[in-house]
């Protein structure tokens, strides 16, 4: 028989009944009945309900057992009675009599659980990685993280897309973080860089004549942590495709993200239509660039109503220039009351509050407009407000007002709230949206023109574009918006070296410095560039949604700490002086 | 139509005559045969011959066309004349009449040709790396070993295996080579180090109860270049297996192994015969721990037959402790010719010399050994070292002598030189071994004893075999050896601390330098781990071997140089200050 076992945790049946087995695997909990020991053993595969009494060879033995001790026990498969199956276990039919057992790897009192569902402060749970992996929750998530990168990669090899390995210590390719540098020994004074994403190297695979390139690539950026990002390393699906349009990168991918989320979704419907929304258009109707359409509220402009009107705040903030009133319809809202926490809602969000009417039943039997808005502006406009939105008696309406991009964060954030009270949000449902025309530049905060995204993404409307007014630019850039979170990020590129020089310029790099730090990218567009594409997704936010789970860390086999450290392997660590002077390097006090 | 094509260059065939069609690809070659231009148009997929006379509207801008630009056509599929079918091409049987032409991407004079096989420097081809690796060549051996590893994993996932990333910017862990290190931005003064190998992890995620891990894992050794290794990052099948023993990992490696070398390897016979050969048996036998059996020749010791005979110089030499003489069988070698070439042989490795019998046929047309040893020595010894051999008229045999850990490497050489000078070697087939019983300790030229290979396996014997002489002690530590080749080098691990801390002890690790750099994995088998092994085999070696190439710069899509510096890219490359400034170091200067 074989050193360690004849079958899994997972295997035994009623079938086995009478076999004289051998299992190898954790000890989950021990009970006492009454002089007969029951141990649960666990493995990867399952569980079994091991015995002994008194009678046993193994009894003695087992009675010392401490948690999580693995073992190895031989015994004899005996049918539970019939009161004592477990049917939610495979192996509930059944129960190991042991007649012999050895410990192969003792434990220690342990710093925490596995058995049982008590909550741990997450610095322990990370320290114990080990332990805390052995949870089944924990485990069913990484197994989930598993399978969906193989299904991913399947997917992808079905799209007949092939993947490569780009190199991982390379040169920076910056991506709007940070660089994690390494020092280089055999050129002192120098250092690599681990690339933010492999931009640059999937570009020159396309430009290399490759057509179809993926890769579940990783990537580095050494970014503050929080708690939906990875501090230091994390994976993406990059992929990108030459000679296609923005319509062919999203008909090459939306069956493999479709197609994955049926088979991982746990049976929450998919949403097929995957409207293609200007980015524009989603900041009015949605108050986001990755609404949550599963929220079938759309946000109207209603200023006219207001423009002149009795409603003295509206009509003095519509003299300004740039400013306009914004609707946000809450059907079944129509209540003093939810009124009220919106209003709530709205403080806590740093606003004096929402003005809102609502549409209750008067008492001679009509609809009336209620709240102070509705008074102050008269019947009429307020007629014309219920009828553009389509709204009546049980309906409410909350208004936003200024200048768009000061309140079309926090109008989003409360049609998310409003959806969510109200019930209208239908979760458990996956809906996506192509978010499509992003702006390709934007104003900072001083007053220059900068990349709103992706500086390699080709202007719509080419050089002629660029020759006009930068903010007027929109970009072959996209973003793909699930549940109210970016998935997937992707552009058509700009392939054309004139084109590119341009683009930069307006955004205030030198052609100097555009060879500089895209030297290796702009020199290959000059030997016979195809136009191409593509996009990268995140897989751990796919993953987390697939899972249900809010913390990356919970979809991470060893993730760091949120002060980037792994608390188990004790990383970072000071360097040995040998590495610092191989490496001409010395570490500066703090100022 | 589309924007770019309406097919690939690798689509069209003589269903498709009379059909519009769109392509793009480059410009691989053009041609003007008296006033009708032909260019063969090339993308991934293959290649198509478009044509233009000066009646197409397609012809002015045809005739301007440099090697390499990427245009698209609109043209007519028409059947070739039966006279000028190219079978070899996919596309053979039809051209393309080109009726519209543009440019997507223009191109410069080249630096370094696509079409036609001219070699050129490799630092020029690394430099334009997307232009080489355009080259058919290098485009199939990169396709190749996309697929290799799409089936690596598919046979991993086949065989029970689950794929885990393990982490990237982490702790040390010391293979015995350099580590790259990260410094830390948020822990200034403090490194994190990129992973040599998952190793630890790999046993972590064991003692964390997943039962079969496998992972396409980017390992990182700061390593001074050579021809067959990556200085920076490479790949390699990574995998670990809980509750087996050595035979477990081999019968779950082998079918993996074997089938992709019969699925990659080109019709070339796959031998699935793979034998345990002991580590002293594979010295002794092959002078090499990483034979290649597809050499018949097995070496043997013939001391006895030298021992106080005719030919002093061996007698003498058999005098001394620790000696032996063995012998190298050459069937078919039997010549003077021969005989010399050999000698001229270890003269380049530094010997002054092979002694050396051979036997032919007499003038009496008897058998008759020749040579000078066989002079000296004697008929009846000359005769027992010829039957103790198996040899014969026609064939000779090789001495080498001394104390065998000096002379056998050189054996081992001499061995492969007699193979190949005589066609014994039969090549373009792979034949496999499992070296097994690898010594545990290793005595160093400093008279210490340190691990001969890696310091995590577990002794045969556990711990009483510690107690004893540290060099008889062999661990449950295996390679797979493939046609002179170290494909896969594995172990049952020590998962027990007690013996781990005695094993580090014979080796001169203090238990606080054990707890120091192995900290997070020895904790973790304090709380019940799980016996456990496995092994890693080289991604790059393997692509190497099926594609017969010898540089593994052909194998990888974008090679460093031999000095670490990626020629394309520009790294490595001076930091800036506010990089050095975030980081708290400073370079030093050049001593």
């Amino acid at each position: 028989m074989h050193a360690y076992r004849s079958h899994t945790c997972g295997d035994l049946t009623a079938a086995h009944a009478g076999e004289t087995v051998r299992l190898s695997g954790w000890v989950h909990r021990v009970r006492d009945h009454g002089g007969v020991l029951f141990v649960d053993l666990r493995d990867h595969y399952g569980m079994t309900q091991v015995l002994a009494d008194s009678d046993s060879p193994a009894f003695a033995a087992m009675d010392k057992l401490r948690a999580e001790t693995v073992i190895r026990i031989d015994g004899r498969v005996k049918l539970r009675d019939a009161s004592l199956v477990n049917p939610k276990l495979p192996t509930g039919e059944i129960e190991v009599y042991a007649t012999d057992l050895e410990v192969l790897g003792p434990s220690d009192e342990l710093p925490l659980p596995v058995f049982g569902d008590q909550e741990y402060p997450e610095e322990t749970r990370l320290a114990y990685r080990f332990l805390d992996l052995r949870r089944e929750s924990l485990h069913n998530n990484i197994m989930l993280r598993s399978k969906v990168i193989r299904s991913i990669r399947n997917r992808m090899w079905d799209q007949g897309f092939t993947e490569f390995q780009t190199p991982i210590i390379t040169a920076s390719s910056p991506e709007g973080a940070r660089d994690f540098l390494v020092p280089s020994r055999l050129h002192p004074g120098k250092f690599y860089a681990l690339p933010q994403a492999p931009q640059q190297f999937k570009q020159l695979i396309m430009v290399a004549g490759f057509d179809k390139y993926f890769q579940i690539a990783p990537c580095f950026r050494d970014e503050d942590p929080r708690a939906d990002r990875s501090p230091t390393d994390f994976y993406q699906l990059d992929l990108e495709m030459s000679f296609v349009n923005q319509e062919d990168v999203f008909a090459a991918i939306q069956p493999v993200i479709q197609g994955l989320f049926e088979e991982f979704g746990g049976g929450r419907p998919v949403d097929a239509n995957w409207p293609r929304i200007p980015y524009a258009e989603a900041l009015l109707k949605y108050g986001s660039d990755k609404p949550d359409l599963r929220n079938p509220i759309e946000m109207q402009v209603v200023s006219d109503h207001f423009r002149g009107s009795g409603f003295g705040i509206f009509a003095k903030l519509l003299e300004q220039e740039g400013t306009e009133i914004r609707a946000i319809p809450a059907p079944t809202g129509g209540s003093r009351k939810f009124a009220d926490r919106m209003n709530a809602f709205a403080q806590r969000e740093g606003l004096p509050g929402m003005g809102y009417i609502f549409w209750r039943k008067a008492e001679d039997g009509s609809t009336e407009a209620a709240g102070p808005i509705a008074k102050a502006l008269g019947a009429e406009p307020t007629e014309a407000i219920r009828q553009q939105l389509g709204l009546g008696e049980g309906d409410a309406v909350f208004f936003l007002g200024g200048k768009p991009e000061q309140f079309e964060a926090v109008a989003g954030r409360a049609r998310n709230e409003i959806g969510r009270e109200l019930g209208l949000t239908q979760e458990n449902q996956f809906k996506f949206a192509w978010i499509v025309d992003f702006p390709m530049y934007e104003k900072t905060d001083d007053g220059k023109i900068d990349f709103s995204h992706n500086p390699f993404s080709m202007p719509q409307g080419g050089l002629d574009a660029l020759n006009g007014d930068p903010l007027q630019v929109k970009g072959y850039q996209y973003d793909l918006a699930c549940n109210g979170y970016e998935l997937i990020s992707g552009a058509i590129r700009n392939h054309k070296p004139e084109i590119m020089f341009k683009a930069f310029e307006l955004a205030g790099y030198p052609a100097a410095e555009v060879e500089k730090r895209f030297g290796g990218m702009v020199k290959a567009f000059r030997y016979g560039a195809p136009p191409h594409g593509g996009c990268a997704a995140g897989i751990d936010r796919i993953v987390m949604l697939l899972a249900d789970e809010q913390n990356i860390r919970q979809v991470i086999m060893f993730p760091m700490n949120q002060r980037a450290e792994d608390l188990m392997m004790g990383a970072p660590s000071e360097p040995t002086n040998e590495q610092l002077r191989d490496l001409r390097l010395r570490v500066l006090p703090k100022e």
